[in-house]
């Protein structure tokens, strides 16, 4: 087993090292980083909830964001920055105001998810990999397939504004 | 095997013959059988999501409603009636304008989960226990302390009107 541990630090180390013998990248090198996931994590609609969230304006939807369980552990602990593996996913749905539900309030009052909308996000921590956007790999999904490129790029820089908290908007809902 | 299924079968039918056997209940027999259920079932807040909403008017909250695994699996499957076994958990949080998504968005737009607001609440299938409620116990915690029996005698009334989709007001979000 220790020698395992051994091994282990000693190939971690010298990754260390290849990864510093690579010149520092300018705009072209960046661009050429896979930043975008381009796989739908399996099993996201089994997670256990983050937390749920309203966007007017255009987006007009209602949310819920879940969390694999290293993002759960990560949340629940408060510790930054998230661990690689990390997978934090956002739903979203049609803001519809429920008539069967209005009619036993006796008034407008409820509104609840329609259908899916704004596609399915993701956000996946792989801090070598995803170097170049914070560490996050972003995707979306509309009907199960990634979203163009174009799309993908508008992630990270509205994501960059709230470095501070990891490029995380979400907090934990007790 | 055949033979433990056999005995249970038989179990099962005396106990419906008892059931029978017993006077049909007028008002004061309905009162005095528990329709409220006292203990917050355990682990609720790792369950998976059915779906989210948002309540205006005097709840004015953002809410989640998670169910256990048998929940899950009915509302998957959409079979009716709800298995005994079934819990679906209402947990809810103050609908609060989040400034710092805003400030990034430029505009009001983002609205979130703030503290936990109008308690934790519970729906418990059990068609024998809870007869006299359409087989749901039903439960409110607040602050981790069951809610006045005042409180809880205002749920089935509510639920009632909903009889046709088993006394089950939330749809499951895909």
């Amino acid at each position: 087993m220790r020698r395992i541990v051994f091994v282990l630090i000693a190939v971690a180390a010298l990754a260390g090292v290849v990864a510093h013998m690579v010149p520092a990248s300018g705009q072209a090198d960046q661009e050429a980083v896979p930043i975008f996931v381009t796989e739908i994590p399996p099993g996201y609609r089994d997670w256990r909830l983050i937390s749920v969230a309203r966007e007017e304006g255009i987006l007009n939807d209602i949310r819920a964001i879940l969390g694999n369980d290293i993002a759960i552990k990560a949340y629940r602990e408060g510790k930054l920055p998230y661990p690689d593996g990390t997978i934090i996913a956002r739903l979203a749905w049609s803001y519809v105001q429920s008539e069967e539900n209005n009619k036993v309030f006796g008034r407008p009052q409820s509104f609840v998810a329609g259908p899916p909308k704004n596609g399915v996000q993701f956000m996946v921590k792989d801090s070598k990999k995803y170097a170049s956007t914070g560490g996050w790999g972003f995707a979306q999904f509309d009907d199960g397939k990634p979203a163009d490129e174009a799309v993908l790029k508008t992630c990270f820089p509205c994501h960059e504004a709230i470095k501070a908290r990891e490029f995380v908007f979400t907090h934990y809902a007790p």
